[in-house]
This record gives structure tokens, C-alpha cells and sequence, in this order.
């Protein structure tokens, strides 16, 4: 065996014990009876410190080291510069912090989803105070050189971007967007009065219906459900398994069919790139997504570019008219426009593509303050409805749908939100350019020049190289806010 | 720490582990998408290997050897007994051993429920004489002094029970129950004639209204699905994952209701088991299971000494109404009797009380055969048919309801077949005891006295002891051969 043979087989390894903790999640997530709380967090726990433990371990630096030595090809290279970065940031944190936080985290998404049905945020704060207190510990050992603690986290999730980067991003898109989501509002106004008169948008959705429909969107974009499953959970989420095993889950409401059917597109976007990604390299670092950032574009871009066309739902009505047949009847430019509608909104997830980077942006100057010590977990809901008042101009009338909405802050997922937004911009910078190089349909055609230029790309380069090799230029606001005006003001 | 206290950390530790396995394969059987099937034998193994290394590595008969001088009570001294016994096991078998088995069968299992659904026994076979091969290496070293490969397989599943010892009792069986099967079945003769009468007896059974019954009846045994749940699979199973997580599946056909209700009721009566266990030792080997046989005692008692009785659908009857009224018209006497037809049958999970045993009588020849090199692999389906033939005057049409029907020799339990037929006699015995002891319903109080008797004494004691404790004689097939004379003769 090479020394890059004996590299790949630990990394391997190493990634079947974090394959057994994401089914542990992703059955958490869908259907574990709740009599098994506490003992899960255990087991979840243990395997977090394992797979820590290994991923520490000298046996996994020696083999590097080795594999460095012997790497003749630059994506040998690659390879082995990425265990070494990623053995730097596991060193930093010691098993016990990992062993720490998995528990707290496990039995803290447990809490959160109880007492977010409960509307009950005095239930969950302890267990997000000492989240907190365990990512204000981990934001310290990661933080760059002269970085904050939430500099720490933040490039956990898009290397060598800082909160002052993010700050600059937020601030550009804080200038256009109020105003932009604004005129778009009033310019719909006539729309609104159209489809308020058509009660067949309203509902009700079966559910089993809403689930064959859900099925039948995610395999006409591509996904593959023999290498996949859609289920149910209380916040839509995409699993990888491991190699020939990629979930997607959504969720129902029977008043409201685009809940269901915009989380199944953007988790399926999701899916379509982790059943894209090099197999051959599947476990290994240069096998795996390139950043969050980018997998968030490839979410964003089937969701709501592709999604909330009139020529995506054209060419599906067919499926809506199986499924709904007197909201078929509405016929599929009203059902587009219903999926297009811009007005301020209380649910990220539910938010239009205009706003959703608003309700980003309260997430990321909350962190930043949370972070700073400027407030602390229990004033988070007031800060909220605050933050909500001064970018949306509404706010909650309970924390379920205020600051208990997102799954994030329970498991610990501080500094993920910012790449939301560069996910965002990423997508209409994608499709532009996928246009310009003569792909002329929205699906097959779209999802190869994707998986050819995104998909198959694994982690072989940066955020920032990846997006200029596919596209020919830098990651920028111009494609994601020229796509806004065409969509809505052109 | 007491050493007591770091031992038992430790084989939680490692428990936690199993855990994450067990998981893994509730998952495999109950919807893992097939193109995981590869990568998901790789995980299952390096999951083996681990629990395994952990299992025999020094720490842990250091921490048993420490805990072994301290321990001052019985209980303690009988847990690190365990522990010990274990120990002496696992090191028989080499870690390599282990996760070629896991791999084998993993990928076996998954080979063979395709195959099976093909009847295609030639598909399956490659991986089967694998497995087998492997199984002769474990019972080869699993061997106890002076004991056969098949006695060392045997004596994983009932400590100090060798294949002669399960000879005489199969040869016992062999003489009284073809005759008694016999003289049932002639006596029938009117019922099923007036049972042929009742076409909603055939159904057709819708599959979400058999669920739905299944889970009311599960309830109405007990069965807590806040710490359970209930699921579909090709071949029913009860499967714990960890404290507060006890599984259970069925399977819907949708002309025979039997399939599902007594699937149910038999899984059921083991998750009532394993939710009774002690859960202040869940993840030691003194709050497990007392063994295979007692397992199964719960099952069948609940399955068949409950469940075919006209008191329990006398008492249960407004929930088939709910799901089925087409069948409540004929009234629960008919479907009473219906549930205990005996006759020759090809499908040992379908097999009535009085055939059952026989049908586990040829599966304990054929393995018997086998591992003393008889016959090989190849042999079987041929084997199986004139077993079939001598033991139940029929044989199968095709390997799917021959040969394939059961999971257990895809997943290397061979050896365990016959614990079922010492759990069947088991169930009699004790059911008579609770009866003596004057529990006179077959319900919550019933429940009780196998909580006190059974569930809560764990893995306290071993088989016999446990069945002289409770029933003040050991273990015999009296009762039964009685309990089947009473029901089906008096």
C-alpha cells in the first residue's frame, strides 16, 4: 500500500464512524421516539469524540506527512494540504470541548423542538446559554491571528472571510434591498388583488399528496431516489449518509402548498450536488463539497432561480394537475406568481428571495453582538423583534416564529447563516454564466454544466477560484441583484 | 471513580457504539435507499471492528479485574462475571474475523432480499457459502472442549446447550407433534369449511388501515411508542437501539390480515421485553436480556397464548371494527378461529403453534448438516424441499418460500433457530406459572407479573435459573405440548 493509499483507507475509515453519527442525526431529525433523548445524546457524543479522536490522532498526521512526501500529482497534493488544514483545526479543539458540545447540542435540538412547538423560549435557554458558552470557548481556539471569537466560527464555514468582510456585504446589500423590496411590493399590488381571489391557493393540500408531489419535483430536477429518500421533519434539512446515500426531508402545511414544495427544490439543489460529488474521492476531504457557501447556491439556484419561473411550472403542470386538480385549474402563471410574491415576512425559510437576506442579516448582527458580549442569550427575543422591526419593519407575536424558527442556534451552528446570503448572490452568478455559455433549458442541460462545473469540482478549489473558474470573475452582488430587477421591475 | 463505576462508564462507552450498529441496520431493513448498499457494509463494519477492539482490549479486563476485587454485592460480582464471559468470547474471535463477518453479512443480507424477491437462489449463493465459510472459522473457535463447530455456534445463543442436547428435545417434538397436528387438522374439518364460507376473511386489507390497527394493538399490549415505534420492513424485527428506543416492524399483505396483527404481536411481545429491562443497567451486560430463548418466550406468549385466544379479540374487537368492518361483521369467534388453523404450511412465520416447531426442526437438521460438512450451501434448496416433505408432507414451489424465507442465514445467525423452539416451550410454562400465581387476566396484570418475573430480573440470572425462579420447575415441554392439547383437543 502507498502512503497515499494508507491515507485515503484511515480518512475512509475515520468517515464511516461520522457516516453512523449523521444517520444518528438525520433519525433524530425524522423519527426517534423521544423516550430515547438522553440515551442518543450519549451515543452521539461518543461517536463525536471518536471521530475527533481520530481525526487528531499521529497516526492520521504520520500518514499525511507521508502522503506529502510521496504526492506527485497536484490533487494528491490537494488531498494531503487539506487533511493537514483540517488536522490544524481539530488540533486546536480539544476532544473534550467536541465531546462537550456534541452532547450539548444533541440534547439542545431535542429542547428546542419541543419548546419551539411550545412557544416556550424560558424552557430552551439553558440549554442554548451553554451552547453558547461552549462556541464562545471554540470561537477562541479558532479565531485567526488578531481575530475576534466570531471570526472564530465564521471561517469555520468560508475560510479567510471575517466579520468585517461579512459587515461590508450585509451593509451593500442593507443599502438596495429595503428599497428595492419595497417598490417590487407596491408594484404587485394588482397581482396580490388577482390571487386573493383565488381561494384554490389556499388549500387545503393533502398531505399525501403534497408528498407525491414533493417526490415527483425533486425527480424531475435530477435527484436520484435510488441513492436518496424524502421524509418529513420539523425543519427541512439535506444528509449526506455517505457515498450513495443522500436525504431530504420537507414538511407539511395543509394551508400552504409552498412550504412543502420550495424546501423539497432547495434541499433537492442540496442533494443534486452531494450525488454529484466525485464518488471516487467519497470520504475524503478533496471528495466533499467545496464550501457552504456554494452548496447554498446550488439550493438557492434550483429553489428559487430555476423554481419561481413561469417556465419551470409550464413544463410541470402535468405533475400539480395529478396531484391538485382545482389548483391546477388556476393553471400554472398564477401558481408563479403566488411563488413570486414579495412582502415582509416573519419565516426565513418562507421569505422571498428579495427579503431572505434581510432576515440573514438580523441573524448576523445578532451572532456578532451575542459574540462581542454585547448581549447576551437571554436577550435575544427582544433584540429580535427588534431587528425584525428595523429591517422588515414587522415583528414576531411569539418566539416560534421569531427567534425559535431556525434549528442553527440550537445545534450549535453559529457563523453558518452569512453563507446563506454568498449562497444567494452565488446562484444568479452561476446561472449567468451557465447562460452565456449557451445552456438554454433549466434542467438536464443546466444540472450537467453544474455538475461539470461545480458538482464534480469536489473540493478541489476555494470558494472564491472555484467561482471564478466556472464563471469568469470573482464572487460579487451584481448577478443576484440584476436578476432581482429583471425578475420583478423589468 | 470507583473501579465498579469505570467499568461500567467503559462498557457504556462501547454499548454506545453498538448503538450507533444497531442503527445502522434497523435503517438498512426499514428504507436505506439501495444505492447505500456498499459504502453502508463498509460503515457497519468499521463499527464491528470497533466494538470489537473495544471489547477485548486490555482496558477493559484491566477495569473488570479492578471492579472483580471490589465488588461487595451479588449483583456487582454477577456483572463483572458478565463482563468476563464476554470477554473470554470476544477474545476467541480476532478483530479481523469480526468485520469480515460484518462486511459479509451486511452485504448478504442486502443480496439476499433482492434475490429472494427473485426466487433466484443462485444470486444469493456466492454470499451465502461466504458467510458460511466465515461461520465455520467462528464456530471452529467459538467450539466448546470437545464440542463441535456447530456446538461452538449453538452455545452463543443458549450457554451450555450443545447440538446433541437440542437433538433430544427435537427428537421429543418429533414424535408427538406430526401426530398431533394430524388429529388437529382432521378435527377442523367443519371450521374450515364454515371459515371458506366468509370471504372477509381475504380481505382485501388496506395497507394504512392495517398499520393503524397494528399500532392500536400494540398499544393495547403495552407497548409505549414514545419510546418506540413502529415500521415496515421485508422481514418483521424488534430491534433496541439504546434505552428509551425500542423498535418493532411489520409487513402488510393485503389479502391475509394474519401476517401483520401476529408479526405485530410477536414483535411486540419482545419490545415489551426490552422496554421492561432494567434501565438504570441499560448499556451492561446485567441489564440485558437474560438470552434468546427467553427473548422469544415473550413473543410467542404474546403472539399466540394471548393473541389466538377468543378472550382477547372478545376484548378487542371495536378496534377491528374501526379499521375493517367488513371483517367485524363476521364477529371476532370467526376471526379466532381463523387465527388458529393448523395445517402443514411452507412459511415458518405464518406456520400455526402446533407446525411451528417443525418447521425450526429443519432448519436446526440442515445447519446441523452443514457445519458437520454433509452437505454444503448448494445442497440446500434441494435438502430444505425433502425436509420440508418428510417433516410437513409439503414442499416448497419456489426458493422464496423454500429455502430463502428467512433473513437469519443471510445475516450469519446460524445456531439461532433453535432458541425458538425452547422460547415457544418457555411461553407455556410461564404463562401457567402466572396463572397459578393468580393473575387472572391476560392484560395489564399479566404485563406486570413478566415485568417482575422476567423483564426486570435482566440478565440477573441464566436461563434455567430464571425458569425454576418463576415457575418453580425448569424448563420442559410439558406446558406446551399441554397448553396445545387443552386448546386445540379439549
Amino acid at each position: 500500500m502507498s502512503a497515499h493509499e494508507a491515507l485515503i483507507a484511515e480518512l475512509r475509515e475515520v468517515d464511516n464512524l461520522a457516516a453512523a453519527a449523521r444517520l444518528l442525526n438525520w433519525d433524530q431529525e425524522t423519527g426517534m421516539p423521544e423516550g430515547g433523548e438522553s440515551a442518543r445524546a450519549e451515543v452521539v457524543s461518543t461517536l463525536a469524540k471518536l471521530v475527533h479522536e481520530r481525526s487528531v490522532a499521529p497516526k492520521l498526521s504520520d500518514l499525511a506527512a507521508a502522503a506529502r512526501e510521496e504526492a506527485s500529482t497536484p490533487d494528491r497534493k490537494r488531498q494531503v494540504e487539506l487533511v493537514e488544514r483540517d488536522l490544524e483545526r481539530a488540533r486546536k479543539v480539544p476532544g473534550e470541548l467536541v465531546e462537550r458540545l456534541a452532547r450539548a447540542t444533541s440534547l439542545s435540538q431535542q429542547v428546542w423542538a419541543r419548546a419551539r412547538k411550545e412557544r416556550d423560549f424560558a424552557a430552551f435557554l439553558p440549554r442554548l446559554e451553554e451552547v453558547v458558552e461552549l462556541k464562545k470557548e471554540e470561537g477562541r481556539l479558532l479565531a485567526p491571528e488578531g481575530g475576534s471569537v466570531y471570526d472564530g466560527l465564521l471561517s469555520d464555514y468560508e475560510r479567510g472571510m471575517r466579520e468585517s468582510d461579512w459587515s461590508t456585504l450585509f451593509d451593500e446589500l442593507e443599502r438596495e434591498l429595503p428599497a428595492l423590496a419595497r417598490e417590487i411590493h407596491e408594484r404587485q399590488a394588482p397581482v396580490r388583488e388577482r390571487l386573493a381571489g383565488i381561494s384554490a391557493l389556499r388549500g387545503p393540500f393533502g398531505r399525501e399528496a403534497q408528498l407525491k408531489l414533493c417526490r415527483a419535483l425533486a425527480e424531475a430536477l435530477g435527484y436520484d431516489f435510488s441513492r436518496g429518500r424524502l421524509d418529513l421533519s420539523a425543519h427541512p434539512f439535506s444528509e449526506t449518509i455517505h457515498a450513495g446515500d443522500s436525504r431530504i426531508t420537507t414538511r407539511v402545511d395543509e394551508s400552504d402548498l409552498r412550504g412543502s414544495v420550495y424546501s423539497t427544490l432547495h434541499e433537492t439543489g442540496h442533494a443534486l450536488y452531494e450525488q454529484g460529488l466525485p464518488e471516487e474521492l467519497s470520504g475524503t476531504p478533496l471528495g466533499a463539497y467545496c464550501s457552504m457557501s456554494v452548496h447554498e447556491s446550488q439550493s438557492r439556484l434550483w429553489e428559487n432561480l430555476v423554481g419561481r419561473s413561469d417556465e419551470f411550472w409550464d413544463a410541470r403542470w402535468d405533475r400539480v394537475r395529478d396531484a391538485f386538480p382545482d389548483l391546477a385549474a388556476a393553471g400554472p402563471r398564477a401558481w408563479a406568481e403566488h411563488s413570486r410574491r414579495v412582502e415582509p415576512s416573519l419565516i426565513r425559510t418562507e421569505s422571498d428571495e428579495v427579503t431572505y437576506n434581510l432576515h440573514v442579516l438580523v441573524r448576523f448582527r445578532l451572532e456578532r453582538a451575542l459574540f462581542a458580549g454585547d448581549i447576551s442569550p437571554a436577550d435575544l427575543p427582544g433584540a429580535w423583534d427588534e431587528a425584525y422591526r428595523k429591517a422588515l419593519g414587522i415583528a414576531p407575536s411569539h418566539v416560534g416564529e421569531g427567534v425559535m424558527q431556525d434549528v442553527h442556534w440550537s445545534a450549535g451552528l453559529f457563523g453558518y447563516f452569512p453563507t446563506y446570503t454568498l449562497g444567494n448572490l452565488l446562484s444568479a452568478q452561476l446561472l449567468d454564466a451557465a447562460t452565456a455559455a449557451g445552456v438554454d433549458d433549466r434542467g438536464p442541460q443546466l444540472l450537467s454544466w453544474l455538475r461539470a462545473k461545480v458538482h464534480r469540482r469536489g473540493r478541489f478549489l476555494e470558494t472564491p477560484d472555484l467561482v471564478v473558474e466556472a464563471t469568469g470573475a470573482p464572487p460579487s452582488a451584481r448577478a443576484f441583484l440584476a436578476h432581482l430587477r429583471r425578475r420583478y421591475l423589468g
